[in-house]
């Protein structure tokens, strides 16, 4: 239904790629995989699908960004975000609730940034570190989709790049606001592709064709 | 169903209309009442109910902005969101498309934004403006809901502004991503209030009382 | 020489304290009190001079933020600043030449802001903090005058703030830079006003007289 | 005497020009050549040494970006700058000293920027602009260098991009301030290289050596 009207609109076109694309990992960390905390859903089953995209931009040296959410000890920077939603006060520096999972754990030169917000570039030296490394696109992978990944999404493409959200690799407490929000950011702002997908296109531009290059013209 | 984790993980507190609001009337321009180019759907009811509101900040001498999507008319600035939604392109400075709804007509010293991004504040000075009139609270009305009406509550809420959205006077080309956007924002982002509720609300902490101030307690 | 093009010009006008200020005190770490590393110069005299300052600051409840330049252990956020001066890849989370100096030590809840640049502000949270805050002013003390103060306040006075240099308390590894950018910020960014001068005012504005407050007539 | 602690401290080490450079033309307007009313000084000769790196950039087909500060006609989104400096206000959209001079008039194609603070990124589209063309290097020209110039550089470095100031192609009302901002920038921010030095390094660059691209090793 949706459908028609954005259809008829010209929305939903796609982007590609691009040449250069980075990894963003957003916010997986331990207190949004446990549903006592601020997560559950679909979190855990993204964290998985995610894996084998990580290690895919690892082994191809391509640049991997993790993100955390993290308020200082003595609460000196929550703010109105922390008003509308008092348990993100719990991420502090050392809580267990704040580390990034496992699973995807950081490995030495992998940027992590400390956020207090939803945008992983708000309040970040995130977008001035993505211009050094020279990138052209981003996939995000991390969670919630209708959270921090939809408000990731909208600054990447504000800030010009090239987003494909990797489908199954975002996930979200509940499942009608993890749905609504795909279908957001893939008429708007972003391509949507499952991650497997990512590894085949990207292997496949960077072993001479250029299939995965998103088209300007 | 949605609502349950959500309250069980404290989401969707209140933040108050604060003590020093200032009306956002983003992106009511022809383009977006008009379901042939951008809009549609429930936006022109949206206009409608937002002429009551902007009488009463006028009134009151509160600060009121405007935003409108202005490309250059030669197209130097567009970029990856005119990519994906290609009508955007249409706004120029000059378009009948990107005029502000003459039923909401900025008045002199009203300042009226452009912007090429969805938010409000991408790209803008719009931060700084606000800065500068000393507010601590934004009201939002325009479209669409799920556009740069999400976006610009996103970033208001991150900058520490309390963020009320008001319902009635928001507005999008189709109604699920409308309100699947407004249970988003409710929940994290924003207050939820209708238009007529604002202004009795404000009425009732300008003359005196303070219960629409937010209280952070 | 200079203010005779300056004046005919009418820059360096006043701004004023404000009715709302707080305290910046930009990056009064050990490594720039230090000849041998970053800093040296009319460094350590500042400290001294900015000690009873941030004590009329807290003992009058205004709020008061610092700043430290830090880089990840792993140099994964070092770039082009580091390329064009080597030595503030040293400045890491734990070394001892990014530890704010004694005598200006933090209390639990004023906010340490890391940074990777010149501009306190720049890919930090430090604008949406004074804006929860409420303030409207903003007093800068730190170094370097030709560094990060000076692209603090540029930065400051762009968001709207009336922004005070507090000429005794910034200093510079040598002389020349630091009186030349006393220049440049009093004619166009800021007001200079001695620590002392300052605590005067801001006394005199709190017991009731306005003095202090600048006036935009 | 400066030099010494520079040199000691290990500043003022070489950035380079990068492998996809933008000319940055900032505030090249009527009222700043002009010492009747902002500008005056050696900014007339710096618009003349420009038009050759102009001509350059564009037959080379390299992006070409102006700015132009410019505020409501009534006044609506000034601020503290122009409480600073009063006659900024005068900035207006059609106003004869807010338009770039006849001698580098911008073609179409060519972004023109406009901004209300020194900065030629402050509040504006520019950083996403400059992303969305894929460049990691900036060649500044403009006025004035001790304003302007100097807010941009900062940025633009900040930003991760390489940044050369065209020494000879940045002009200031007084010679004082343009010869301490240039030593600053020098030192801290940028590389200083005159217009025609610039044209023949990106020349040979481009004809098949790689000397202009700055290493980062």
């Amino acid at each position: 239904m949706n459908d028609v009207v954005y259809q008829k609109q010209q929305f939903g076109q796609k982007v590609g790629l691009g040449r250069s694309p980075a990894l963003l990992v957003v916010d997986f960390v331990n207190g949004f995989t446990n549903p006592e905390i601020l997560g559950g859903g679909n979190i855990p089953d993204a964290v998985a699908a995610t894996k084998p995209l990580l290690t895919f931009f690892r082994e191809a040296s391509l640049p991997v960004v993790f993100t955390r959410i993290v308020y200082a000890d003595d609460g000196a920077d929550t703010g109105i975000w922390c008003m509308k939603v008092p348990r993100l006060r719990d991420l502090t520096e050392k809580a267990h609730a704040s580390q990034i999972v496992d699973a995807l754990a950081p490995r030495a030169g992998e940027l992590v940034i400390r956020k207090t917000q939803a945008s992983a570039f708000f309040g970040t030296h995130l977008a001035a570190h993505f211009i050094g490394q020279g990138i052209d696109s981003i996939v995000l992978a991390g969670c919630t989709t209708s959270g921090c990944i939809r408000a990731s999404a909208i600054d990447a493409m504000s800030m010009n790049y090239r987003v494909t959200v990797a489908s199954d690799c975002v996930g979200d407490r509940a499942i009608g606001p993890h749905e609504a929000n795909l279908f957001d950011m893939g008429q708007k702002y972003a391509d949507l592709l499952g991650g497997a997908d990512i590894v085949s296109a990207l292997s496949r531009s960077r072993s001479g064709s250029s299939d995965a290059a998103g088209s300007t013209t």
